[in-house]
C-alpha cells in the first residue's frame, strides 16, 4: 500500500503538494477562526485554560497529520478526505490506482 | 524565614487569602485581555502557535507562582509585590515582621 517517492511522477507530486497545502490551509483557517471566536468569549481563567488545552491538542494532531513523506502520503490523503478537509476530486491527476486506494482507505 | 501555618493568626490568614486572590485575579485579568487582543490579530498559523507558546509558558508560570502553602507564602507575596501584582499596603493586617520580610525579599 505504501508508495515510495519513485512511484510518484512529477505531475503527481505537483497535484499532491497542491492538495496537501489546500487541506492544511483549510484546516488552519478553520482553527484560527475558532480560536478568535473562543478568545472573544473568555471571561474566566478556566476559559483560558480550555483554550490552551484546545490549542495543545490541535497542534499535536496537526503536527502528526500533515506529514508530507511519500510512503505515508496516501494514508495522509485518506485521512484528509475522511475528515472533509479534501475532496477526492482534488486528487485528479494522480494515477487512478492511487486515487482508488485513497478512496478505499478513506472509507475504512 | 519560613513561617508555618501555626505562625499565622486567623486575621492574618484572611488578609493573606484576600491579597493572594486579588493578585491572582489581576494577573489573570491582564492575561485574558492580552489573549483576546492577540487572538484578534491572528492571521497565519505562526500567530496561532505563538499564542499557544504564550499560554503554555504563562500557565506553567502561574501554576508555580500561586502556591498557597504557608511555608512558601512570604516568598510568594514577595514575588507578587516585586512583579507589581500586589502592593505592600494590601498586606496590612499581617504582623509587621512578616511585612518587613516580604518587603525585603521583594527588593532582592
Amino acid at each position: 500500500m505504501q508508495a515510495l517517492e519513485t512511484d510518484w511522477t512529477d505531475v503527481e507530486k505537483n497535484v499532491a503538494q497542491t492538495a496537501f497545502n489546500k487541506a492544511y490551509e483549510r484546516e488552519l483557517t478553520g482553527l484560527m477562526q475558532a480560536v478568535r471566536e473562543s478568545s472573544n468569549q473568555i471571561e474566566k481563567p478556566d476559559d483560558l485554560w480550555r483554550l490552551h488545552d484546545l490549542l495543545s491538542a490541535k497542534r499535536h494532531e496537526i503536527d502528526g497529520k500533515y506529514d508530507y513523506r511519500y510512503p505515508a502520503l496516501m494514508f495522509v490523503f485518506a485521512g484528509l478526505v475522511k475528515e472533509g478537509w479534501l475532496s477526492i476530486d482534488e486528487l485528479n491527476g494522480l494515477q487512478s490506482n492511487k486515487v482508488a486506494k485513497i478512496l478505499a482507505l478513506s472509507r475504512m
